[in-house]
């Protein structure tokens, strides 16, 4: 049997634990697969005895996780702490420029820091994987990555904030508004320290960032990406949506275009029979269209000690069976920089608008509409509610830029009140 | 650069052909990928002279299979013909003998003679790999085997034969019964020459009994799946189930219990708003569960030319970047042989029968289910018909062998008119 792969653990939050956690219960069957065994033999964390409720007294401590990282004891460093720089990059550097491989779970450090840190590695000779980091459990980025490398990909789409699905879902099924099921999430934990990197749509933003770089062959951008939060959907949009067949979801959509490449992370209208329609709670979907594959579906726990630990190991796992592949699936060096491309292919949108109650309203929204090459696929006045009456619009497909002229001629008739709230409808 | 990865294909049908395309229009992107440029060297199918729609004349050609395998310019011997033994086993024989590692899409003869196979490859220091084997497009055998591979599985299910599906989906959706259902599906070319593969079961009990030994590091032991067809499903019972919020799959199961391991092929209920349940048409899907990572779905394309193109030039990939793992995730030398159990899990089931019109009669049959500790979860009686009454019954989880007791009692009271329609409920 051989030697060892002996890991070095920095950050012993849930996932850190976790993957301690698995270690220990199944040795065994992990030994047989990777064909050699696992062991951890050094931690860090910011408190050495706070009950983690896993025993770690026979492992070696660091108070520094860049010594961590360059122990001669630790074969692969396990980077679980977070957050896009400090610590974490800093400790991801020092074990690259020592010669480890890395496994890390932090998007945030590889949407920023990824394509340095990758070159790094891989002109050191290294490896950077990190399952973890996308969609939790969902073994998406070997998916992509490896089982579809045949395939040149058309549109990469998914579901990867479970604390925003949560908030949309909870809402429609409660009738809550927003703020209220905001509190809730944040009473039961499921919010980030800054709830902002949840519901702002900037964690998933991260991670549809790191899938658009392995999907095109381009240096990751995370500052490419038109980002949306959830804060501004509102009870009625969900209820109206759900009337005419569609759920409010936090989707990522990346697609490469004549214009370049489209990274978005938006609150989208899909249909409520399709399968990311039909995904409720906290759960996260991926879907990945190739030429070759057609459309494949993953869905699966986005979060949580299990299914991150279950991500982390696979790819400590993978190391230890000599699987070695390019951070982004190809050499980093040799990945182009994208041309950002803002809402590059039409898609049908759904609007709502409060309309003053005067003659002839409709008809100047409809106008403004058509004057723009907008045709309308279904439309409906509900009954005045003070001087406006709430209209919902939902288009044929459309050039985004098309429909602001369109927005920008209502705002001319005088006849809307207030902005108009506007959603793309992404087909699925 | 590197030396090309030199192939050799043997069987030209469908998914050689997209073999063929992607290599031909996919070459740069790939060589990005995979490190080197992959070409092929040399083909043998039934008929040199068949237009395909692709070039073959820069090819090499070999009638002989076997000669293919072992022509020097081959480095990866690409199996495309099928069937369990015969020629397809001689090849692939006669390629890990002569030193090639083999991509294959035959799950016959993996689930026939993998054990052998996978033993002479590992031996010999070569690798099998069979992505395309198994539903397809969808890269489930990736997931499992090193996605997963830091869980212990818990169970793995699977829709995997598209036909069957199509089949069931359109009984429902069209109310037809199973004959002029079938007789369609024949005529639109979805059924295998010997349609009994698929509406046997036996197909997607090849797939299963692959993703068992994966799953649970057990020799294959397709012998010990218990196989039963969907053609006794009946379009009352799709009918029935769905007004219960059931859809009836063929749907396969396989889990590791106290009492060995469990390997079903057979029509099930599942619930109507799970993703199995909802899965239409020709697709498929497979649900991994592993301890850690709980649940993860995975739906896709299960046939045709593009998807399972993609799954043996995903294999073809993975040999390129130099990734080699054993065939079923750990050395077969090492696996197990599982002893197997046969309905050893509890679970509801699904109850038809025609009742006699006789005072007391639907009381006899309470009585036998309650006589085996068995209770109701739901019962309906109908009009009668004749001099029968159609009943269903739902019942809470039993082991099989009580409910096969029941039965047995309900046939002793002689109010139960022919046999009873009995399919398992799987709670997913």
């Amino acid at each position: 049997m051989s030697d060892p792969l002996r890991l070095g653990i920095a950050g012993l939050g849930t996932v850190g634990v976790g993957v301690l956690k698995i270690l220990r219960d199944q040795a065994e069957l992990i030994e047989a697969r990777a064909g050699r065994p696992l062991v951890a033999t050094a931690v860090c964390a910011r408190s050495r005895d706070k009950d983690r409720g896993v025993d770690i007294s026979d492992l070696a401590w660091e108070d520094d996780p860049v010594a961590l990282a360059q122990r001669e004891d630790v074969d692969v460093f396990v980077e679980l702490m977070g957050g896009s720089d400090g610590p974490a990059k800093a400790a991801t550097e020092a074990a690259i420029a020592a010669g480890k491989d890395v496994v890390t779970a932090n998007k945030a450090m590889l949407a920023v820091n990824g394509q340095a840190l990758a070159e790094a590695a891989e002109t050191a000779g290294h490896v950077i994987r990190f399952e973890a980091a996308v969609a939790g459990g969902i073994p998406v980025v070997k998916a992509l990555t490896e089982g579809l490398s045949a395939n040149r990909m058309e549109r990469v789409m998914g579901v990867m904030n479970g604390t925003c699905n949560y908030i949309l879902t909870r809402m429609q099924s409660a009738g809550l508004p927003y703020e209220a099921v905001f509190e809730e999430a944040d009473r039961l934990g499921y919010l980030e320290a800054d709830p902002e990197l949840d519901v702002g749509g900037i964690d998933a933003g991260h991670k549809l960032s790191l899938l658009s770089s392995i999907a095109f062959g381009t240096k990751v951008d995370f500052e490419a990406v038109e980002l949306e939060g959830i804060g501004e959907v509102t009870i009625e949009d969900i209820q109206q949506a759900a009337d005419m067949g569609y759920r409010i979801k936090l989707l990522g959509v990346a697609q490469m275009t004549g214009r370049g490449l489209e990274q978005r992370m938006q609150p989208c209208l899909v249909p409520a029979t399709s399968p990311l329609g039909q995904l409720e709670g906290g759960m996260n979907m991926v879907v990945l269209e190739g030429d070759a594959v057609g459309q494949i579906v993953m869905r699966g726990a986005g979060a949580g000690e299990g299914p991150t630990a279950s991500a982390v190991m696979a790819d400590v796992i993978d190391i230890a069976r000599g699987i070695r592949v390019s951070t982004f699936g190809q050499p980093a060096a040799g990945l182009r920089a994208a041309r950002p491309a803002s809402s590059a292919v039409p898609a049908p949108y759904y609007l709502r608008m409060a309309l003053l109650d005067r003659p002839g309203a409709l008809a100047k929204v409809a106008q403004a509409l058509g004057d723009n090459g907008i045709s309308i696929d279904r439309m409906r006045q509900y009954g005045h509610t003070d001087e406006t009456a709430p209209v919902l619009i939902v288009t044929h497909r459309t050039m985004r830029s098309a429909l602001e002229s369109a927005l920008s001629d209502m705002a001319g008739t005088g006849v809307v009140s207030g902005k108009p709230v506007v959603l793309r409808i992404e087909e699925v």
